[in-house]
């Protein structure tokens, strides 16, 4: 009997997050799958079961539903030497947790799920038209963590937390967004320690 | 002497957040005000000392500093009644701030600084054309707090919680950025019960 359910799409890397978070922690999960681009998350079931935003991952606890890639993280790590205890450490992990979310993902991961799995061919005018914003601002963010990287091995204090797992889901396959990492050599370092941690698992 | 000191721009619900926190909790804080559309988050000093992103709020705790809203909230109330002892209860309060900024924030926020603060005739051609996308996905957050707020007073467990604060800084002032609050009567009952707590501030 596993520890939880993971409600997920293989090819999203905020499922990707809480897969590395369980393999580095030894914790065994389920996984159920469901491709978004055929609509899998946004059935009726789905909506009334599972997550009401009709969004992937989802971690399923005993009878428990629990959306958001990192809240889902933070339940199967904390405690854990992957959350620091200091407060002050603890709350800066969750900062980085916060930048991925509003400044990283939806600027690198959608212009990743746009070109790679969407197809430029079949973006709408509206998505057409937010892309250089996103490359700008994704390339802001990869610009802000190389710089935060450049005098130190992982975003919050000397060990690898929650923070360097958020972070590494889309940074590692930006270049299937299009963001080259070839100018981020901090963020290369970062990526070659994050791949050798014990029990690391690659994204499918 | 205070046991923080928040840099901020009054006007940001953002900011609000962390005063609300800390009011709530008798935590004394000092603020340092900053003018957002003077640029004065964006000096050369500014993005060496307090925040390479250019942003704020950033709560400063002795000579460290920490941005993102959600991470100062956290900070301060770690350990205290606002932030549930439950593990899966815990998660479920990370999983509403990380829903406030990836699903409200951008849209219920960003409309009410396009339309209050820059005005709608200073927008740019771009901005122009994401405020149908920004209006749509707003409604959406908001018709699914409603829906989730149908049968309980809190977003998590049976009192006030951060997650209520972070999602109150916005929806409370909601109609600034064009979002009518009519038609969501449970997220009016659950405003009126946020400002009926003990050491309750309003918004500047």
């Amino acid at each position: 009997m596993a520890d939880a359910i993971l409600h997920e799409d293989p090819r999203s890397g905020n499922c990707y997050k809480i897969k590395l978070t369980a393999a580095l922690l030894g914790i065994e999960i389920e996984t159920r799958q469901y491709d978004i681009l055929a609509g899998e998350t946004r059935t009726p079931d789905f909506l009334a079961t599972v997550n009401a935003n009709g969004r992937i991952p989802v971690l399923q606890v005993g009878a428990r539903f629990l959306p958001e890639s990192n809240a889902a993280c933070w339940y199967l790590a904390r405690g854990s030497a992957l959350v620091p205890r200091d407060g002050f450490d603890q709350a800066d992990m969750l900062r980085w947790m916060f930048f991925e979310q509003y400044s990283h993902e939806p600027n690198i991961a959608t212009l990743r799920f746009w070109l790679r799995f969407v197809g430029e061919a079949h973006l709408s005018p509206q998505q057409k038209a937010q892309m250089m914003a996103k490359r700008i601002a994704g390339c802001d963010a990869l610009a802000l963590m190389d710089r935060h990287l450049s005098a130190r091995d992982w975003f919050v204090g000397d060990r690898v937390t929650l923070a360097d797992i958020a972070l590494f889901a889309y940074t590692h396959v930006a270049e299937e967004g299009g963001f080259g990492l070839g100018d981020y050599p901090a963020i290369q370092r970062w990526i070659l320690r994050v791949r050798e941690q014990p029990r690391f698992v690659p994204m499918d």
